[in-house]
């Protein structure tokens, strides 16, 4: 069922629906994370309904973002958003497959944003429709189609940002790194201080030099169950 | 200088000479992260004077502990260190170079350890002597001449475990990939509950299927600046 929901009190509003997708807390984590400067050229490959175009968008107005969506019902509410939101001239929503090389011409973007499925296909609980299952395993597309469209959409020293269970976080430091794209800023996410991260967020450079940034852990929650201001803020941006 | 120290109050003693090797809280850090099993057969490679060995041997008496060791002097420390306190039947020291495939027979090794250097040849700060140089950069051996050796070292199903530092993580965890050591077990070290890591502990397993348990940092100090707990515990075991 269709739904519309606002960022924040006050802020830009979104379009979506639960059968496409679920926004969830790794969308606001992983728009909260990039290094954006104005101006930048941003390509969120399978973006969904678009909540995370918005997010960095509401972070940096003067960024451009291009959604790429499999699934048109999805593009088609990316739309519908931006247009909602009087952001036409910031969001350009292209239906098609990220495997496809001739959607973009080579090196466009300063920045790739992904929130790609987090089990490998086949593995995982099973999700209860089509679309919600090719966001939640690699059915349409692997990491390393994700990682082979990023090397192929950037620039030289334009950078990969995603959000991705630690689980396959070997794995997809090698993907990164056989594709020519750098593990450069790493982050993990703790419910506590004290508690195991689940969540990395991970940002790497097309032709970057070795040397990774381990930051300090994103910790969801205080002791006494609230969450942390870090939090909060990325959930009430307008009150900051 | 050639010097004598204990584990803990009451522990075994261990010689070292300041320049040849400095024991360090890494190595108290590795020496309580492996999982160990009695009568394992454990190999330090870079052993320098043995301290991690010791280490291991004080939490399963029952395992076995082959010291590799390309330094004469460190590798007679060792030795010495090991009569002093009547661990000749538990430990053996070999004066020799990792690299060399004729030291053991393949797969002869449940659990591989190693300290390894930190910084790549002509990086980092430069050591005082040849062989603290040694331990500290990659000046006789590589992360990449480890992995070898440890893949060929142990047995299928064994275990690499080694302490290094996050800014280098991507870099180890695609060569382990490379050599069919799966990284399996990874632990941050933090300064405290809000700082960044600056080292990691990684398990890895030879022929291990892809998945790695990130597991709750490593607190090296409260709020008001003491050792947690568990730091305390890796330096005074026997009051436990």
């Amino acid at each position: 069922m269709e739904k519309m929901d606002r960022l924040w009190p006050g802020g830009w509003q979104f379009l979506f629906d639960d059968e496409l997708f679920q926004p969830g807390t790794d969308s606001f984590l992983l728009g909260a994370f990039p290094k954006l400067k104005q101006g930048e050229k941003v390509c969120d490959l399978g973006a969904g309904t678009g909540l995370l175009g918005l997010l960095l968008l509401a972070r940096q107005p003067a960024a451009h973002v291009t959604n790429v969506e499999l699934q048109s019902a999805a593009c088609c509410l990316a739309q519908r958003t931006a247009a909602l939101n009087g952001l036409e001239s910031s969001v350009t929503c292209v239906e098609g497959d990220l495997r496809d090389a001739s959607l973009f011409a080579a090196g466009s973007f300063d920045l790739v944003i992904c929130n790609p499925p987090y089990f490998a296909a086949d593995t995982g609980a099973q999700a209860v429709s089509d679309a919600r299952r090719a966001a939640r395993s690699e059915v349409t597309c692997t990491l390393e189609d994700i990682c082979c469209a990023a090397q192929r959409l950037l620039r030289w020293g334009g950078r990969l940002a995603l959000v991705f269970r630690t689980e396959r976080m070997a794995e997809l430091m090698e993907l990164c790194r056989r594709h020519g794209l750098e593990p450069k800023r790493l982050r993990l996410v703790q419910h506590t201080a004290q508690s195991a991260p689940s969540l990395l967020l991970l940002e790497c450079r097309r032709g970057g030099k070795t040397g990774l940034a381990v930051e300090a852990p994103l910790i969801m929650t205080n002791e006494d169950g609230s969450p942390t201001e870090e939090v909060d803020a990325m959930y009430f941006r307008d009150k900051r």
